[in-house]
């Protein structure tokens, strides 16, 4: 007899994954190596271990292991606030009287509101151990650098953000929380890296890019003693961390004798949906069970659906390798939607490389109809999603109304990366009835992927 | 051999409560009746259902039923955001370097960020079931009215929420929040009512108080057809409803052989404590165990430590009945410290009663202490805590660094009642340095207390 399915499945402590699995190491073809921007050969583990921390550097770099430990002191952490909860989202069910069976594994239920916790730990954790005194990073919308700070806190190590101007003066409790946390926050760009000055001197009053903060909190590591710069997104080893997501969900699921049949994610530069899949992805390679795989993205910045697929750079200031990638552009600027952590204008190069294999799906959806899930889904479930998130419930309620059609009982899983508390603003504007569309035409596209660099 | 205690209790679906504790049921001596403004007299069920849903004013009268049944209705949403975990505060432990065993109950994994949802449902429930169109209530921080608007949306009923006007303007988010769950929200002082026109009137350009906006819902439900008024604190029905949060605690606790020193809450109204407390007031009135209870309450609204034990009205319009409690009188305006939820004048009948008997005791806390207290506590255990929340916390390391003197190991069990995820602005003040304290002078006290009702 089967098990019944409690609303949320919570695995016990002896049940957390002891090691991460590493997705690349399962590929027959791998992805493409990443290429250093002076030389365009691949990159080496020195020159990486100059801006990176050498264990992480190392993991980028990793496309053997299969597995690799998760260290004690980090899985310490995990218990802090994992594992999380896999729901099963009966109330949605029933709004949408689909016989569908909807899962989503819930990620939002700690302080930074978001997944990014489980990779800035990791790495707070392995500069910790190289001996480090602190980590620089980016921060848009403020998800990564709050986890960050949280980390670093954690650690005792000192953790300097680098927010972008605009957010740091419309997001002062995001900027607040990392504070609390001991984080130095600066606006970008700032007057403290020769970068910063430079972009303040050629554009007085610039309210920053993402692009200009990457350069300035890598500067800021590279330039001083015991220092590294960490990235919340894009890379190998963050899809290595947030592996935890997946293999805490194929466990509940499997606990309870559940197959999946599609899993959903939202992808920005992919490190949620690169950690959700990760199992399942695997069991799909190997033969074992086809899962119809969908990475979701918003219609204003649709690198997979009408990306490229090319060597690219990761930065706007070109200081980072090169990936192969879908992209449009590392000079394609989206439309400023309201899903900020979704504005990445490449993919990390995993996805890239299943997706071009044909292992895993695209959509790109329209944020109006992204709030007006979102909306639903909070009232009938009882969460508030990060609007990033809620691009995954759109696609898993499209393919819930699907099996309403056909009366196919389907397992959907989706990943509900996060809260949105922080992103009121945004609701505001669905609320007021005047948030609009972005979607880029043909030309602008053309024109954003003809900038690509040439080899 | 005992079971190793995890970072996290989670209960079993099947271990949830099936039926509320009424604590005023096991009292031999209970709480003095709610008087009626008009006669002086106990209020009756009649009168009292002219305002509350009937089966919730049957509750507030009820002190002979010691279990009152969970309606399956309400269980199942419970079963959308509950259990709550009961956490093992290993990392606040090693941070003290104390012997003491600390446990919180964490109430704030759900998008209304706190306990209130435990009676918001239940009373939206009851709403619901007699037939109501809709319910109105008042709110200040706006954690009651995000919760109200949540159990609203999910039962189908119209929410008319007043809100302070400074705190709709200053909080922006919070009433976002409540729109999104298809609230109607109204700034208080309104054109709306006639008691909103007159104080509009009075004082052009008020910014508002919590009393006028009761005054505006009371009448609001009153005068219209199928709506009723409800309160999120100070009610019987509302400790009854949260008692949910002190049985979900005594069964984790029991389930692991831990028997609980300390139980401490902090209290404004009195709603969360009232119901952390519960099982464990009954076993120590019966003589089971000598638990040490302690209520908190900020420095600046010294309730329990510097109040009266006397009849007083509880809301400053003086439209609800009668309480006999410690008030420091229902015109005592508490400077406006950070911890909305604490501000209240007065205290529940049922913890009123108890501490007149010495079965609980009182502490105030200055709130510079308080949020460098949460401050410590958000670092080490990766919780952001409500200010209100935070005085619970700052008397538990107060106790556990207790231990540490004497070296005894006592297990300590505090309310963690919900997150500060929208108090960015209060923390940003103790961050920059510039929070300040506020203690009433004792001539501040006495001419609030003489100004109570005298019969």
């Amino acid at each position: 007899m089967k098990k019944e399915i409690p609303y949320k499945i919570y695995l016990e402590e002896s049940e957390m994954p002891k090691a991460w699995l590493n997705l690349r190491a399962f590929m027959d073809k791998k992805p493409a190596p990443l290429l250093d921007g002076e030389t365009l050969k691949p990159i080496t583990l020195e020159k990486l271990s100059n801006v990176f921390c050498e264990e992480l550097a190392r993991q980028e770099l990793d496309d053997e292991s299969k597995f690799i430990e998760i260290p004690e002191e980090v899985r310490n952490f995990y218990k802090m606030y994992r594992p999380a909860p896999l729901v099963r989202a009966y109330c949605l069910e029933k709004a949408l009287d689909t016989p569908a069976k909807i899962y989503y594994k819930f990620e939002g239920n700690n302080t930074s509101g978001s997944h990014k916790l489980n990779s800035a730990i990791a790495q707070a954790y392995y500069a910790k151990k190289q001996g480090l005194k602190g980590v620089t990073t980016e921060t848009g919308a403020g998800q990564w650098g709050t986890a960050l700070s949280m980390a670093c806190s954690y650690f005792g190590l000192d953790c300097k953000v680098f927010m972008v101007k605009c957010s740091y003066e419309q997001k002062p409790f995001r900027r607040e929380v990392m504070r609390t946390y001991g984080a130095d926050v600066t606006p970008s760009p700032s007057m403290t890296t020769e970068v910063g000055k430079k972009i303040n001197e050629e554009f007085p009053g610039t309210t920053g890019s993402l692009g200009c903060a990457i350069s300035e909190a890598v500067e800021a590591a590279t330039s001083r003693d015991g220092y590294r710069y960490v990235l919340g997104s894009v890379l190998n080893q963050v899809l290595l961390h947030q592996s935890v997501i997946g293999l805490e969900t194929k466990t509940a699921l499997d606990k309870y004798g559940v197959k999946a049949d599609i899993i959903i994610g939202c992808a920005g530069g992919g490190s949620n949906l690169g950690g959700l899949i990760a199992p399942f992805m695997v069991e799909k390679m190997q033969g074992v069970r086809d899962y119809q795989i969908i990475a979701v993205e918003p219609s204003s910045c649709p690198t997979l659906t009408r990306g490229v697929y090319a060597y690219d750079y990761c930065d706007t200031g070109k200081v980072c390798p090169l990936a192969k990638m879908y992209t449009l552009g590392s000079g394609y600027i989206p439309a400023a939607s309201h899903a900020g952590g979704l504005r990445y204008h490449g993919m990390t190069t995993t996805l890239s490389e299943l997706k071009d294999q044909g292992l895993m799906e695209a959509r790109s959806v329209l944020q109006t109809e992204v709030f007006k899930t979102a909306q639903t889904f909070a009232r009938v479930e009882g969460i508030l999603p990060a609007p990033e998130s809620a691009h995954a419930i759109k696609v898993a309620v499209d393919e819930a109304l699907k099996c309403k059609e056909t009366g196919e009982e389907k397992t959907i899983v989706f990943g509900l990366t996060g809260t949105g508390y922080f992103d009121m603003m945004s609701y505001q504007k669905f609320n007021d009835g005047v948030m609009k569309d972005y979607v880029p035409t043909d030309e602008e596209i053309e024109k954003a992927i003809a900038k690509l660099p040439k080899f």
